[in-house]
């Protein structure tokens, strides 16, 4: 996988790139702007789960390519996202129990790409994230996993709740990162596994969460209220890491 | 500790808060000025191992507060950094075996921040990070720190291995983070500890890796050369809250 963002500039660009199903990762809309086309903008990108950004003209100038924005930039992707199988096909592959990321709500792209490049290092076979509620694979993320994008396949699904159910028909057990949950270490976590993490804000959602199989928290020893969510990913991936070494 | 940044603007003004000992987190000059009170102050940044970075006059103009920068700025911290031997006072109040992290060359304030955030919650009595080569407790530091340095000390030092000899003395054992150690899961990381973190680039200086007692790694089984730094130090530590644990 090669990684180029490209702007999508003017309104019909923008409504034709939503219509053909290409991913959009970000849409910046003119402040104040409400006419047909752009109400129609506003549906598409709701209803691809897309994050809208409203601007002053001024920030529009400034990311335009070319010139002609009519008050509209969307960023595409021209990384290629997975499918599920693909990645179960990866585990196949290597003779391995599937190890699986499922991110819920991670919004950050710097924790975004720290993630995929921990779930590269700890030997997982792949990430899943949502389509809507989440940033898609931006230059910023691609940045921030330091290269592991080449590597490790990012599927996006309409539905986590849904693949959930769905990768359980294939022998893998969910864990959810969650404060109430019971310590990481008295938990198995050995065998086909999806790890689910979820927003420092939120947490994993609660539809979501219902489909886990245990929740696994970290112990808090300190006086302040959450890690860093890569740093929690990272950590709860080590642990299973450390199991699976033992297995 | 309450956080505060302030800028101190004139050449005369930092010249004597470098002489006066106030902790300069980060110094900006005018790009090509060189006269005689400018060269006083760069001498006191070496001296201090201030990072000096060298900016055009409309990067001054937006950072000055004053509107009378005479071509340099200067940024001071508020926080107070604590000694050493706080940080071993808390570890004796609370009755536990110190728990220290020592962070050689961690220069990106989002990592610095991420990683007091993860002493905090991993139980870590402080951090120590060296006067130079380091970024200092900066707002960018505070932010990522996410209030952790409300409640964790951080002191800053002349020379990290010098203090390391000197914690040993005080019973410490020190693990250095490394790719070529031993696997953290086969060491001993009980006790009283010191754990050293290097820079991403870099890793931890060979002077300060020669005083450390062993070398831990964590496992490696993806494509891409290493983690994220703060998530290497959460790995790292969560290992030792592991092992603590158990004790």
């Amino acid at each position: 996988m090669r990684y180029e963002e490209f702007t999508i500039e003017g309104r019909n660009a923008v409504i034709e790139a939503f219509r053909s199903g290409k991913p959009i990762d970000k849409l910046f809309i003119l402040d104040g702007s409400s006419d047909g086309p752009i109400q129609s903008i506003k549906r598409e990108a709701a209803k691809h789960g897309t994050i809208i950004k409203y601007v002053q003209k001024e920030r529009l100038d400034q990311i335009s390519q070319t010139g002609s924005h009519q008050g509209v930039i969307a960023y595409a992707a021209a990384y290629e996202y997975a499918d599920v199988s693909d990645i179960l096909e990866t585990a196949r592959q290597k003779d391995e129990a599937p190890f699986i990321f499922l991110l819920d709500n991670i919004e950050d792209p710097h924790n975004l790409g720290a993630i995929i490049r921990t779930a590269n290092l700890a030997g997982a076979h792949g990430v899943i994230i949502p389509k809507d509620r989440s940033v898609g694979l931006t230059a910023a993320v691609a940045k921030a996993s330091a290269g592991a994008l080449n590597y490790t396949p990012v599927a996006r699904v309409t539905n986590l709740g849904r693949t959930i159910e769905e990768l359980k028909e294939e022998g893998l057990w969910f864990v959810c990162a969650d404060m109430d949950g019971t310590v990481m270490y008295d938990l198995d976590l050995k065998g086909a596994i999806g790890l689910v993490i979820g927003s420092e804000g939120n947490g994993v959602g609660k539809l979501v969460k219902e489909k886990c199989d245990f929740t696994a928290s970290i112990p808090m020893k300190g006086d302040i209220d959450s890690l860093n969510a890569s740093v929690a990913a990272g950590v709860l991936a080590y642990e299973i890491v450390r199991q699976r070494m033992q297995a």
